[in-house]
């Protein structure tokens, strides 16, 4: 099934998130504008305001606070990504020139503090306070958990509770905020709230670990950015780790990691990752957390909704961008 | 008078506000932790709390909202300096290596991202959300005030207007939210949340003329910082704006912003800054904006609270740091 499929139920809906957006990136400052809208135009693919939206369906949707909520989660996720690429000094993304290498690291930085803020003022539309509480406390999450890659960086005794760790902040802690906050907008009893939440918590974990697949396995192309970024940055992710534990003594990750110009090791790391069992592992444990997210649905009121936010999650584990 | 005998009447809470930005540098993550301590500790004037506690004061003064946010605005204060220095590149503040010097760039990055979203949660435990929603619109001017700024660097061609629209966004536009969200969280009436909001802007205004004199003529140790950082930078402040205006022929700041490797030009600059009758213009501006201040409060009750605040706008002025 195609995301566009999937999306069907909500598809007017996320066209009004996109108009949400547009407007964000309409301000008097023209300069500002031309970088927002450069963020934000031609996006990505919409899964976290979508899950927002999707968990408001179950129960009473209300669009009024729904819309915004949804267009915060994606304005922070963006802004996250043009810090990112800022620290990592990248230069591709979707296919395109990152913010800093058009515009430079500066204003790479002060755009996400301006996207991070408007988010903020997005999520104070709901009116909820507690939604507006959880959205800082989200960003708070995440930029710790960055901050936990960074000084990891390079280092290559790490641990797979590390590594979920990690996944959990930088991403699961979001994907369970789009779930949470589209449940308590919408009224959900308290325990369903808390199911939605796990539920995005484990599509989280799932995404990332697909993610970082996608970065040994993908098509450049498709992915629009280049393969192998992950170890280039010193990062140590599942793949990665799966290697360092198969082939402890002569290993490209290790050579890497000890003297990171020696870039010749990325190559020889996504050959070797490819050549052996290391991916099927990898999609075992996504497809564990798919199934764990799915098997949360199951307490929730059985509506056609579910069954998308099912769908939503096999998808999340089969794509292939 | 000194800045402790200005403060005496919030003494005890301003040791409060510490308090509550102490317990932020307290989490599980050490190297946050340590990152978060050493950018709170051994602060600076405190004036932005300060100014939230004594607009409180004039009305209910309700500790268990104005102290979050007082917390909330300093914190906010001290992620933009992290930023701005990280983007600057710059080595020293309050006489200590910077955070991006210490831990690079990365850090200093995301330990801002960090300190922003900390600064949005201790907002929402005010419980206001029309406080929050402040918060949210106040970082969004700064950091837009911030990219006009670095758009702008090391163009000659800026006028008054420019400028004071410059520091009207990245400097006034926290001290009026400091200001207006202590006169809001003290069910000030409406009149009174103006009259302190244009206060705080005034002061603001005055606060940053005077910070841009103080980078002509400060000395190195009481700022904390080298002199002339803001030439260096190529920002175009007030002093260096009059200089180009009284000498538009030969000119070290133009010849500075046309080949920003002639270094010498700052040092040329200072010294014909210093020799000229510039400063004392530049200080006739700041005090008129402290004057309006000041005006402004004639509207308020006369409590000895707002004769604190008039001592505080001169203090302001006054100050060698």
């Amino acid at each position: 099934m195609q995301l566009s499929e999937i999306y069907e139920p909500i598809q007017e809906d996320l066209v009004k998130v996109e108009e949400w957006l547009k407007i964000t990136s309409k301000v008097e400052f023209h300069r500002l504008s031309e970088l927002l809208g450069y963020s934000l135009e031609d996006g990505g693919k919409r899964i976290r305001p979508g899950l927002t939206l999707l968990s408001g369906k179950l129960y009473s949707y209300d669009i009024s606070s729904l819309l915004p909520m949804a267009a915060a989660v994606e304005l922070m996720h963006t802004s996250t990504l043009v810090h990112d690429d800022a620290i990592d000094n990248s230069s591709v993304r979707r296919s395109r020139p990152t913010i800093n290498k058009m515009w430079g690291e500066d204003k790479a930085v002060l755009l996400g503090d301006y996207m991070f803020a408007k988010a903020g003022e997005l999520a104070t539309e709901t009116q909820n306070l507690q939604v507006v509480k959880l959205f800082s406390q989200t960003l708070m999450i995440i930029s710790s958990g960055q901050l936990v890659e960074s000084f990891d960086a390079f280092n290559p005794e790490q641990t797979r509770e590390h590594y979920l760790e990690r996944i959990s902040s930088k991403t699961a802690s979001l994907f369970s905020l789009a779930t949470e906050s589209g449940a308590v907008l919408s009224q959900a009893p308290e325990e369903a709230v808390k199911v939605l939440k796990e539920y995005g918590y484990n599509l989280g974990i799932a995404f990332q670990v697909v993610d970082d697949i996608l970065d040994f396995i993908g098509s450049e192309e498709e992915m629009g950015k280049p393969i192998g970024s992950d170890l280039a940055q010193g990062t140590l992710t599942l793949p990665a780790m799966l290697l360092l534990e198969r082939y402890p003594q002569d290993n490209p990750v290790k050579r890497l990691f000890q003297d990171r110009s020696k870039q010749e090791n990325i190559k020889l790391a996504i050959e070797s990752v490819r050549n052996s069992s290391i991916i099927p592992d990898c999609y075992k444990l996504a497809s564990d957390y798919c199934a764990t997210a799915c098997h949360n649905l199951e307490q929730l009121p059985d509506k056609p909704t579910r069954q998308t936010l099912i769908e939503l999650a096999h998808y999340i584990v089969r794509r292939k961008r």
